[in-house]
């Protein structure tokens, strides 16, 4: 398959930018300064990458009117290199198209609803009274429950389930094997087994949030579990049931959080985080990666837990300190006592 | 679809409390003090929630004898009402329903054996040898490998992957996305690489298990992975080769369970926990969320490690105070000499 | 179905060892010394297991000359138990099979080219221009997205799924529920929200990696994800866009590798483990169970963080010290200075 050309012209029309340099020269996508050819488009943020800047063989450079005399590479100039970027790798992008159809292959269920120009592919299976928007991509071998709703120009990737009642909003993408709305893990305890409280809410997803390969938000027990607008969730994140996640949220990979617990606005979790279940996390907070969260964060800030790597054999010493922490404050306390006496006493 | 109606009356009989209110009053499901409308029973489970119970616009309310004053709502009075509750969630459940019937798109080897009353979703994929039992559900586009037998009434949700020789007790519950029976990680070194070790042995579930979307369950060496009957696993838990979980053992998300580890009965594991492998935890205790268990646990009790969240520039400071720890517990000790000597001079 | 039955003269040439006992006895399988009957064939690695050998019920054993005397038992001895037993594990492995074939439920793209020899299972659904070449295997339900390549005897597990543009060495083997290429999570922050930026990249497996259940390995943003020869990853592992893990490294469950960060050769990451982005590990380093690698590590060695597990109560006071440490310091190094002056006036 051959990429398409486009000339730093056209580029420079879609996004806003002034070609310096030749109009004409083609280019059949974007490339890092390292490892772009002459075929290729790069860009450039800043003096830091100076050094690859100038070693680079790429055949073109987005770059602001600031850093444009660095280089004699043909440039589209722009405010921002980076906000260029973003938007011309739409442009490039092969994995993102819709062909509307419907693989024979599919299972619908008689009243499902499947919109026009949906594509539904091979093995895709759709429960009774779901409905799928225009333009939508479900990927092969993907199960969409009974009456979920799966909102206009969403993109399911292949073996994708969205068990039943699950609602997604417009734009919504979802990578494979993610799982939205099993279980919660609800149970009584009940003479010395687990009673299990079956789980009545549902998943609600909103607009534009993204969520990551085997990445599962569970179904709440009575009410929903809810993603706001915009969240965006990576891979192997788990959300429990009747979280909330505020609009515009952002979640790195291998996080969890717990049942019930309320993530405000803006907030971002960096990875391999855990959060407690019943809290609440408040507006534009960051959390840090592997960071331990048992109690509400009420004000927005930067926060962390955890210890430092370190050489095993140290490490190994300083682990035995820590449990004689509280022991050796007492120790310290003992010491200002003393020293308190003997000053008095001189 | 609607919902189907259930009197308060019906309802008492079937969890054996008393109507205090309108025995003929209607609801079509469970729900939170907060969020409940007319048309919807509640809970009241103490004091704690007076303040909601005061507020709520539920139709009726699941009480105790105790707190029944508080409230002039319909009743249904019950000694326990978080425990009629969890009973009370699979009257209004829809999602457990079975529906006996064979897709025609699943694909069932010819020496597969399935039992009357089962439903088979579509594409799902039985191999050769393969028992499925009377009563199971299994859900789309699940996978059960050969010689898996599947007991009475289990439930395997969309998704699922069976290994080979994985074998299920009755009523076992398995949420999209979870893997049984896929290789340990078991590798001899071998001048400088990893030489496989072929797992031989299979993963053995007993009854009323249920286990998460994501989690993954690997198959032993030579003997095999053992879940206990009455075990609860969440989403995203690893299980690895030859680990054993004893009895009604409960595992929140996200926790890993390193090779032949021993899990004793009624353990309780708070989520994204790491246990290191061939060490037993004692029945009945708890480990807290993530916290790092590398040696066994040889006596009930509440377990812990990890530091705890603070503002990311104090911890900064506190981190590079951690790796000083012993040498830091030194220069008490010094200061202890020089005090006593000082002391003894005087 | 009857396992094969072999005599320990057959094993003994397999894997270029002696038989001291009877040649023709014949075995079905291996076993622990615990757990093997006299069917099985055991083996012995060391006087650690001295009592277990003592009490088995093994029909033979694997050992070494030095050992030999130890039992009576049927033997086979070879130079080292271990290897030999490994080796063995693929003689009595009954999941490796390849029965050349396309089952007719499979949905083939007309561009897609399989080569002879591969059995393609049951709902199998391969995209355009996709190459599968000759010896592998492809799972139940398994989808391999538009022009990937899938290198000689590959062994691809029921449910995983290739995006587009996945080239895989000869001889991977990957595991049910894993996703390779998905998106990297990439954002560019825009005005209050985050703007998406195409992931353009692929994933390269080369020769003789094998990847866990439920492990997900995204698509680079620009260039490449890559896993070099011979790399092992275990389950529910997280490999970020653009990551590179060098040769015959080796990773346990439940690590989580954030983007551009490389890994070198040989290097082995315990489970739970979390990198962040954008570092680098030296060769031949070891780092442990659930460490935090927030800074690269720049020479081989065995690395840690963390504190170690113990009773809730008493870690509860010891993480109250820990948000203290910075200052604990300060009030030593007080003490220190007034004992200086003490001593000064003395």
């Amino acid at each position: 398959m051959t990429h398409p050309l486009f000339s730093l012209q056209q580029i420079a029309e879609r996004i806003g930018g002034r070609v310096d340099g030749d109009g004409e020269y083609q280019v059949s996508g974007l490339g890092t300064l390292e490892s772009a050819d002459a075929s290729l488009l790069s860009l450039y943020t800043g003096t830091r990458y100076q050094q690859q800047l100038n070693a680079t063989a790429a055949g073109a450079v987005l770059i602001s009117e600031e850093h444009r005399a660095q280089t004699d590479l043909h440039a589209i100039v722009v405010d921002d290199p980076y906000a260029a970027f973003a938007q011309l790798t739409h442009l490039f992008d092969r994995n993102s198209t819709v062909v509307a159809g419907i693989h024979p292959s599919a299972i619908l269920a008689p009243s499902a609803r499947i919109a026009e120009g949906v594509q539904v592919c091979a093995h895709v299976v759709v429960g009774e009274g779901a409905v799928i928007e225009a333009g939508c991509y479900i990927g092969a071998n993907t199960v969409i429950g009974e009456r979920c709703i799966v909102g206009e120009n969403c993109r399911l990737n292949p073996n994708v389930t969205l068990y039943n009642d699950t609602v997604l909003g417009q734009r919504v993408l979802i990578h494979s094997g993610a799982v939205l709305g099993a279980d919660g893990f609800g149970f009584a305890p009940y003479q010395g087994t687990w009673f299990k409280i079956a789980q009545l809410g549902a998943v609600i997803v909103e607009e534009d949030v993204e969520i990551g390969a085997c990445t599962t938000v569970d179904r709440g027990a009575l009410d929903n579990t809810v993603l706001r607008k915009g969240v965006k969730l990576d891979n192997q994140i788990m959300v429990a049931h009747n979280v909330e996640i505020g609009e515009h949220s952002a979640v790195a990979a291998c996080v969890g959080i717990a049942g019930s617990t309320h993530i405000g606005k803006g907030v971002r979790i960096a990875g391999g985080a855990g959060l407690a279940g019943h809290i609440t996390v408040a507006d534009n907070s960051y959390i840090s990666g592997m960071a331990m969260v048992t109690k509400s964060v009420t004000q927005a800030g930067s926060y962390s837990s955890g210890t430092a790597l370190e050489p095993t054999a140290s490490w190994r010493r300083n682990v035995v300190r820590f449990r004689q922490l509280d022991q050796l404050v007492g120790r310290v306390k003992e010491l200002e006592k003393k020293i308190k006496e003997i000053e008095g006493h001189s």
